[in-house]
């Protein structure tokens, strides 16, 4: 079980202070649209998207809410505990701050988000908050709902579709990041089959691979999921278990990791001597179905063409497709943003859209198999950002 | 800079069935005081708590929302994407389920939630769910908005009072799997000193130290801050930077690591040649403050008495407090929890209360040092669930 030293390897710029004028440029021009006079945030991903804040504490101790008050006009503003200074100061292009000594439970900065609120020029009477589709607020619901009260005459309203289209199309910067820590992944994939030990569990591989990913260059891994089983495994999300692999399985590691607070999020199978005939020729299609969706990943097709171009391959073979509800979706600042690969997703693709290619297909019952690259649209073909899989499945001789 | 080969350990063992009933029942009779019909969870850590179920992908993905039920009387229910069913059925006790195929924007879940929660015995006409302090919903906010609707004449409520008394006193087998990570995050900072080579940045050492715990048994490690300076850091919530470390540098790691669910939450100090006098003395006086906190964790004690044990020792010595706004908190299934050692947390403290011991102290203008340990609440004395810090900072000859 060979594991490695570290590895230091060239890594992405820190992003500029035009990348996030940019950002906060496109913002205001969705919220005249959108009738916001402010965006108010408090999740790990918009805050970090529009402030550049960057740290481990905030989103790990639910204790202290964090906020960053992006007005239409005017000065932006983090509204942050006191704990918190330096580490903002240190990573924000945004200096201007309010801060209050947290813990503080009877009033986590909500007079200061309230006087900020006011304060801002009205022309919709609107602000801005997390509500809508794949959002998760970071503060308390109860304390949101307090704070429509105080900054009356000023309304909530919903930031998301602005957010949303903000963060679906990636600046070059971006796509830099992503390509980084699916370079880092593919590096991982690639010594897997020598991390790979007699009588290991699936928890004991997942450990090792984790720890070759930070050794590898990784910040963090949040996500690495195994399946195994003999000829196969039955789910893509699960484990790691404390099952022992044996010869004859086939196992895969599907794995959501992040640099510099972007994922990649794909997954690789591996045989423990030669597969069946049956997990070859699955893995086959599901390669080839991965090419079609590459193709399709094209401006001015829409994510369900991107879908419908997959589950063509499997379906001319009699394949039935998995059951995972999508093949594919958008990837970024979270593993899984809009759009989703799937039938009736009228998203229209555009450059700049990192998007996974996943299709998925069921065999022998229960089995499932799943293959996953990510890429982004450019104005010609797409470009992929993770090493293409081989299309023989990788066998490790046991 | 030797890295170790996988450690396996001893491992607790699964929970009983008997834990989650024990969990129930006394959700149950405090679901009775607090006037609530049923119990509605989306959050990573309270789904976990009550349901078992056990997933790196729910929280990873906002995509689809994933609710447990815990109605006051009759059958728990799980209500979830059809994707989890596998990975729901091998890990909650709760086999009754309502699944639908996700993602569908326009309805995730809320038609199965409204029908499960209208069907509930109305005694009270009240639904917790998670809305006050130091919560964090698992859902968008319009969702559970739209939900307060369907599901009328029921009201929603506040669940967290309820949750909050629930998880604040943790079980033997609870108590077991913190112990058992701090455990694991010991042996690695006994490591640490072997780890730092000469020319490392601090996010070198924070790749190599993460990359161990894995390697010694953790499962994730979703927080590893570092701070370094010439005699002493000045945050430690912030890092790695790409700072490469001197001789004559204190620097402290702090980390959140987890173990089947649950997490430690301590810190070590190591200097990189002979520390100055004053950060020895620092370091004696925040050793010495730790033992009084630690002595003062009895039951019938505040969680503000455990605060003023420890700062006295500080103000005794004539030495600034840290500006962390408090000395320590709730440990367990989220890095920081209910209560916070500060003046006016009136908590009293009970057997199985776990709690971080952890005062900080300014020296030399901006600088901060921290010290922390972890401990549990019995009957009589407290049991360290961490092994102690030596009382002399540890130094690497450089």
């Amino acid at each position: 079980m060979p594991v490695s030293k570290l590895v230091r390897r060239r890594e992405p710029a820190e992003f500029t202070r035009q990348e996030f004028e940019h950002r906060v440029e496109r913002a205001r021009k969705l919220m005249v649209k959108a009738k916001l006079d402010g965006i108010l945030v408090s999740s790990e991903m918009n805050l970090e998207y529009l402030s550049g804040f960057t740290t481990q504490f905030a989103w790990n101790t639910p204790t202290r809410p964090w906020y960053f008050l992006l007005p239409l006009k005017g000065k932006a503003v983090g509204v942050i505990p006191e704990i918190g200074i330096t580490n903002w100061q240190a990573t924000s292009w945004c200096q201007n701050l309010l801060t209050w000594p947290s813990p503080r439970p009877e009033n986590e900065g909500l007079d200061l988000l309230t006087k900020a609120i006011k304060a801002l020029p009205r022309r919709f009477g609107r602000l801005g908050v997390e509500l809508g589709d794949e959002s998760r607020l970071g503060m308390p619901v109860a304390d949101l709902l307090r704070l429509g009260k105080m900054i009356r005459p000023f309304e909530l309203a919903d930031a998301i579709p602005v957010i949303r289209e903000l963060r679906i199309i990636k600046s070059a910067a971006e796509v830099a990041r992503i390509k980084h820590i699916c370079g880092v992944a593919n590096d991982a994939f690639d010594r897997l089959p020598d991390l790979v030990a007699d009588g290991d569990t699936e928890r004991d591989i997942v450990r090792k691979f984790q720890a070759e990913l930070y050794l590898l260059g990784a910040d963090k891994t949040p996500y690495t999921a195994i399946g195994s089983g003999k000829g196969g495994y039955d789910s893509i999300i699960q484990g790691p278990l404390p099952r022992r692999l044996r010869k004859g399985d086939i196992f895969l590691i599907d794995t959501g990791t992040k640099w510099g607070g972007y994922f990649c999020d794909f997954d690789r199978n591996i045989a423990l001597g030669k597969p069946t005939d049956k997990a070859r020729r699955m893995h086959d299609l599901l390669w080839l179905s991965t090419e079609a969706g590459i193709k399709a990943a094209v401006p001015g097709n829409t994510a369900a063409d991107v879908y419908a171009a997959q589950a063509k391959v499997l379906v001319d073979a009699g394949i039935v497709l998995g059951n995972v509800g999508r093949f594919g979706h958008g990837l970024g600042k979270n593993m899984t943003e809009p759009p989703s690969n799937k039938p009736g997703d009228a998203t229209v693709l555009r450059p700049g859209l990192v998007l996974t290619i996943e299709p998925s297909a069921m065999y022998d019952g229960n089995k499932i198999m799943v293959h996953e690259e990510n890429l982004v649209v450019t104005d010609g073909k797409p470009k992929l950002l993770t090493r293409r899989a081989p299309r023989e499945m990788p066998v490790v001789a046991w």
